[in-house]
């Protein structure tokens, strides 16, 4: 392609994804169709298809594009105090997820994952995975300084961090606020603690 | 209504729930259709209608009526060992899940429940509502035995059981085997121990 083509190309990309970012908000992921996205996008519904085989993808897509603006790479913060860190991320999660246009966005994407298996396997890769490698280079930092028992399996460990945060934002259980996000925090490095009561 | 309308509409119920049941195994979810399911359980789609405002609600009756056969009342076994007893609930469960006809169900229910508040409600409260509060019931009598401690955030306890077995099932992120059960129960009554590393 040449330098133009490719440039149109960035750019009707971008337009897609930003189109099934607000319609998504605005009609709510259910009633959002491809024929809409590519209407406000102002391409062809071909483009799309070209570029994603369902909705479920683009909707996919437009999540991975907006964790790419917010933070480029992603790197948890370091300060050498584990439990400060993790609190600190933890809240700023709380209220990514706060946002209705997010929010609106990663229910359209569970709500597809739950059904479609091959989409299950684009996010855990494409989305997912960067994510927690970040998360578990920042465990490994802090069982290295002794934050965390030496053969905790940090893993699971990320599982008791996460896990109950997304399953109360998806059942609406209950708030997502720093009062949880910390109580999960502590929880988590109580059942990990580099002298616990381990059998 | 006569004895012998009630009997009629309480197979009509039934048959509707399992026909909902089969078809969601057979065709997935997302092509489930109310019509359908009108048409193998032999009744009118007005009749469906009538006691179910939407496919969602279908399902999850459906989901309801199956844990109402299997377990009657809810009550968790209590042997006085708290640890031995989670760990057959929870390899339990990771039996039932791992059964495709439930797990098809669920995750039609997952993904309406993902992106339609009302269903959301109607969940917590039908579905989720009882079985909590006998696993609650389980943590408490657990507490009272010494083998929790005294302040214990059970609903947090809870929260770090469940949720990460139930998103390892959704995402699909890896096996939910005896030996995921174990290590989250270990893992969680380890942070909730009787003399932990409290702050």
């Amino acid at each position: 392609m040449s330098p133009d083509t490719t440039r149109r190309s960035d750019r009707s990309r971008r337009a897609v994804l930003a189109a099934a970012r607000d319609l998504v908000v605005e009609v709510g992921y259910p009633r959002l169709s491809i024929e809409a996205v590519a209407r406000h996008a102002g391409v062809g519904k071909q483009t799309i298809y070209r570029w994603w085989p369902s909705k479920g993808a683009v909707v996919l897509d437009a999540v991975r594009a907006l964790s790419e603006d917010e933070t480029g790479g992603i790197t948890l913060p370091d300060t050498g105090d584990l439990e400060a860190d993790l609190k600190t991320v933890l809240r700023a999660t709380a209220v990514e997820f706060g946002d209705p246009a997010l929010s609106a966005l990663l229910r359209g994407l569970y709500a597809e994952i739950a059904v479609d298996p091959e989409l299950a396997m684009l996010y855990r890769e494409q989305v997912d995975r960067p994510v927690t490698e970040a998360k578990l280079a920042r465990l490994r930092a802090g069982q290295r300084a002794g934050q965390l028992h030496p053969e905790a399996d940090l893993a699971l460990c990320l599982d008791l961090l996460y896990a109950p945060f997304v399953q109360r934002w998806l059942l609406r259980t209950g708030p997502l606020d720093a009062a949880f996000a910390d109580a999960l925090v502590e929880a988590t490095l109580r059942a990990f603690a580099p002298v616990g009561d381990v059998e």
